[in-house]
């Protein structure tokens, strides 16, 4: 999983069918330090997350799995925010 | 979902039979900001995207999900035309 | 799907009994403007590609969807002979 | 699969229900030298690994399959622990 | 199919019940040229590679269906031992 913090929103009027009534944030991945890691892609939330929480995105089909759908084309998908991270050196 | 700018169409005639029917459209990805971010391809349209519209794509086996057809090799789909997005910092 | 020029064939005796009788063809991934975009890789074909064509490859777990045989391990399938990129900025 | 090393904990209170009683452990891709070899990201568990040592993980869909639930969303699995690696130049 | 030389083998003791039999090498990818192109990663065998060969290899999901065992968590499969590449320009 990679580690993202929401920094907005996406409205998006035409879209797919299966799309409708999904939640599409905008997220930025992050390192463990919290430095920008790659550039913000749209993500679906499923963890009612807030703007600046940081958060665990599962990728690619297993974003999908997410929602137990298999028709809902999804490659990107929070499922989980980040309490914290004990780091061991 | 990855961000991307129409930027032209794909001509092929000669192609898998189940390729048949489809609009390719040649896409350039794009950040946030509107740069460009890493070089364009090519994806099948679902939402009749017009030149220069910014759209949002779903890759790999997710992107033929899109279609419900699960024979059809599509490894990035146009899924949604980005009306705004609302950064936050 | 990543646009690539056909640049040689491959030839392997050893090969898992599933990838029998398949066209394999040694491909360099390149940009709209023809320019190399990263190395060379190994693609299964199913339009019988020429040397020196402009192709349209599906990757990953979609390029083996090309042969509706599932069991058949392709990451990387030809599917399309590109004629013609119309391009607009 | 990546070779990687242990290097810490992840607590997620608030997660997707499927997620419930796995263990996520944060890991430090790592090259056959032991080199930093990319950004740390999370990963569950199978084989009980410890802090500091080297496992063998399987991404992308592929890490979900280790636990045999289809509908687990997991996309970086720790398969094995690595206890020797034999290198021939 | 990426193209890698086998550069060593891996000893995991601790794994997952369903890698138990198998044969793990470690690979170096190359470049047509023979150049290292990435970092070595762990693959499985499914032709009895040799030490210093060059081979073909499957990744992700694709990796596993060269076992036609869908619950073997594989996410690179050496599927083939490459004789001979013919390049043209």
């Amino acid at each position: 999983m990679r580690l993202a913090r929401v920094i907005g929103t996406v409205v998006m009027t035409q879209k797919l069918a299966s799309l409708t009534g999904q939640r599409f944030l905008l997220v930025q991945p992050v390192t463990t330090e919290g430095k920008t890691n790659g550039e913000p892609f749209v993500a679906m939330d499923t963890v009612s997350a807030g703007r600046g929480e940081l958060v665990s995105i599962v990728e690619k089909r297993e974003g999908a799995k997410a929602f137990g759908n298999t028709d809902l084309p999804s490659d990107g998908t929070i499922v989980a925010i980040i309490d914290e991270i004990r780091s061991v050196k």
